[in-house]
């Protein structure tokens, strides 16, 4: 069949309206958020609801033709990005959104829908929805679903995994499977849910979920304190912890460099303290403000922090927000940096931080800018290093090398070399070269067995 | 190869002492424990560790001999019992034990771990492993992970799934595979861990597992209420989970009949009530004593309730823990019943019981004793009945039409056919039945993929 063949039979199948032939599609579709990954594409589909989901997916495996999923287009990982030949639909879900059902203790939210009003729904009925990125006012439900979005509230309540108590999802085959989250207690069978979360578009398209909401903390607590490296910031995040009782929503670090970032592409920002600390530690508390003070005294008493700064006001408690969450765009405008995602268990982060610098220093004679960056709590560092002799994008052989070196730091010290951004184009290679070679194997099984023609966003996860 | 070839070789595997040459291996590991399955297997295996359990699984492989992974033996469905060719061999875990490790909030175990025996080990370290079952004493934490066993205190802290952070499993093909906790975000490919937990060892067998604790509460406060119905004891739990904020650990159920059957049965435990109330419900709440009973106050003086019964002692409240745990023998020695295990959405739980009853009188015309036993917090009911005019087992297609039709009511009112204890062997041909075909299609191709000559647990969950 024709491409003009093609695209009238996709045309047929979600509306004239809703198709965008690939060579109108524009980089809104077609290339990625940190404009690292770009591809080309048939045509953009734009689905209403399931029904047409599916039939594009049954044209699809008719027509050997690659789908790949489409959300907010907000991850750094190429995840929802075609590959160049341009024989790919992208299956945006933005048409697939109206108003969130809430009921229950749930929300029901088609998978189209944005983050920060599924946030403002959840809110406005009485409730919490607690999933929480910085790219909220663009990113949508279904990507973060498929990408186990994990963010700023990780600690307390868990990634987007935790928070889904069902889904729907249109199989490679086209097949409607409906995963409900009522009954409850349910042990009818292997747990596709979870295969789908995670799974990131390449297992299938979720079209709807049901999210769990939790009560909103009556007020939340916020400080910054000041200390002198990892293993200190980690004895405040404990202490924190033991005296609210668990009560921290997050605790986040931003390292001195970072810190002055900040102040001098943010001027208009006020800075919680007047010089940068060695490490700003961020820490938020539902429902324990006296407890988190009481913590944060004891924390200066016995040294392990220099200095603690509290919000007087609620709008004081946003700028200490707007400090921490304008961190990565002072980093962008600073220049390239070479950027991780990387996860270590909480015992061997202060080690792996040291060792990381003495890699980066090893590797720059110059020195470098490393930044110990991130969701501190969950041992989520966005650890980020910018050589000063050069800029990492001048030689890609140089960032490669760095990348690899850290990764291979990462997996010695036991951790993750993704932690919540996921695997997509971009690190469909490292996922071959460290996941265990049978675990590997397995997963290639899955895919194979559910998508015996590799037409759900091939390229992404493996590199096929 | 002879039969005595294939004895030799597996006792080369896992040694001459952990072997048990199937005509010797007696009810312990081919009958399941309400007796309604049995089998036969070419021999008993017990390995002591993950390797021993790979080189079985790949000893299967290559001989084309089904492999059988066994717990504790505890569960209803026949899901680690042989089938009656002999071919088999039973993988028992007995042997992987061991005392557990509890370090940084987690405890990890071998599969062959008996469940009360983790509790305690748990509390002797002053955490709480919540994971509860009536079979506690004999079940194993590798059977309760295969089987995502829910229990006693799901209502506050989930199932078996929820509890685990991370395992070690060998899959069919006789590779190890290790899914650890830490660190604890970690997207790097799909999740794995989620299959085989509920999978009933057939697509692996679980070897180890870190297992997640929780502060112990304080103090356990419970209570006896009396309750007119379904809708009052609903209602009653609503405003105990209000009023305690969400800190009911167990809300379960018993009506008059099976109350009075307990007393008969075990006139040595005092009951709450001096006669037997039409639903006696069980609420107990960690750390939330004075709610608890501003709870039963309130739900008295709005007649929600018409009586209610508070320990005096923590040896009462053992009492009537025991008064509760001892309902399913004192239904037991009273005769057969035709028991269930279905879950509803609270909100069509009433109806759902209104209808089951209406069904039941239906079907015979003597009228029926029915309980509506169990869960109640969570929706899951062991809904069990017993015609009185003839004994279920005299009429096995009258037993399987009744059985046939609560489950085609449970499907009617949105509810889950098998909610906590499983497939197995009796519940696969209404799986096959029940399940959204896509969904059952897509375990179908996972399980293909993963065991293509179907030799882990044959017989379990599928059909063939």
């Amino acid at each position: 069949m024709g491409e003009s063949g093609l695209l009238e039979k996709f045309a047929a199948v979600c509306g004239e309206n809703n198709i965008l032939p690939g060579g109108a599609a524009g980089g809104k579709y077609l290339r990625d958020v940190l404009g690292q990954t770009e591809g080309r594409a048939l045509a953009v589909l734009k689905p209403e609801n399931a029904a047409q989901v599916s039939k594009i997916l049954k044209l699809c495996a008719r027509t050997k033709t690659p789908a790949v999923p489409q959300g907010g287009n907000t991850g750094y990982r190429g995840g929802c990005i075609p590959d160049k030949s341009g024989r790919a639909v992208v299956v945006s879900m933005e048409n697939m959104r109206g108003a969130p059902k809430i009921c229950g203790g749930e929300m029901r939210a088609a998978a189209g829908c944005v983050l920060a009003d599924l946030q403002d729904a959840a809110a406005a009925a009485g409730f919490l929805f607690p999933l929480n990125l910085g790219a909220k006012e663009s990113c949508q439900i279904g990507g973060n679903l498929a990408a186990n979005a994990g963010g700023l509230n990780f600690l307390r309540y868990g990634g987007a995994r935790e928070l889904c108590a069902g889904l729907d999802a249109v199989l490679p085959n086209g097949e409607i499977i409906n995963l409900p989250s009522a009954p409850r207690k349910n042990n009818s069978g292997y747990d596709l849910k979870n295969l789908l979360i995670g799974g990131e578009g390449t297992l299938g398209i979720i079209t709807a979920a049901a999210l769990k909401l939790f009560p909103p903390p009556k007020i939340r607590a916020a400080a910054f304190a000041a200390a002198e490296n990892i293993e200190r910031a980690l004895e405040l995040f404990y202490l924190c912890q033991e005296k609210t009782g668990g009560a921290l929503e997050c605790c986040e670090v931003m390292p001195r460099f970072l810190y002055a970032l900040v102040q001098k592409h943010f001027p208009e920002i006020p800075p919680p303290f007047s010089s940068p600390p060695p490490l700003a530690v961020l820490v938020e508390a539902a429902d324990a403000g006296v407890e988190l003070r009481e913590a944060l005294a004891e924390a200066l008493k016995k040294k392990i922090i220099t200095d603690a700064a509290l919000p007087v006001s609620e709008k004081q408690r946003r700028l200490f927000w707007q400090f921490r969450e304008n961190a990565p765009e002072a980093t962008r405008r600073e220049g390239k940096w070479q950027k991780t995602d990387v996860c270590l268990p909480l015992e061997h982060l202060a080690d792996f931080c040291a060792a990381a610098r003495k890699f980066f220093a090893a590797e720059d004679s110059d020195g470098a800018h490393i930044l110990e960056f991130g969701h501190l709590g969950d041992g989520n560092l966005h650890l980020s290093a910018r050589p000063k002799g050069r800029a990492p994008e001048a030689e890609p052989a140089a960032a490669e090398k760095l990348q690899t070196g850290i990764w291979e730091l990462v997996l010695e010290f036991g951790g993750a070399f993704s932690a919540e951004h996921g695997i997509g184009r971009t690190h469909a290679g490292a996922l071959r070269r460290y996941k265990n070679p049978a675990a590997y194997a397995a997963m290639r099984a899955v895919k194979s067995a559910l998508d015996p023609e590799n037409i759900m966003n091939p390229g992404v996860m493996f590199l096929d």
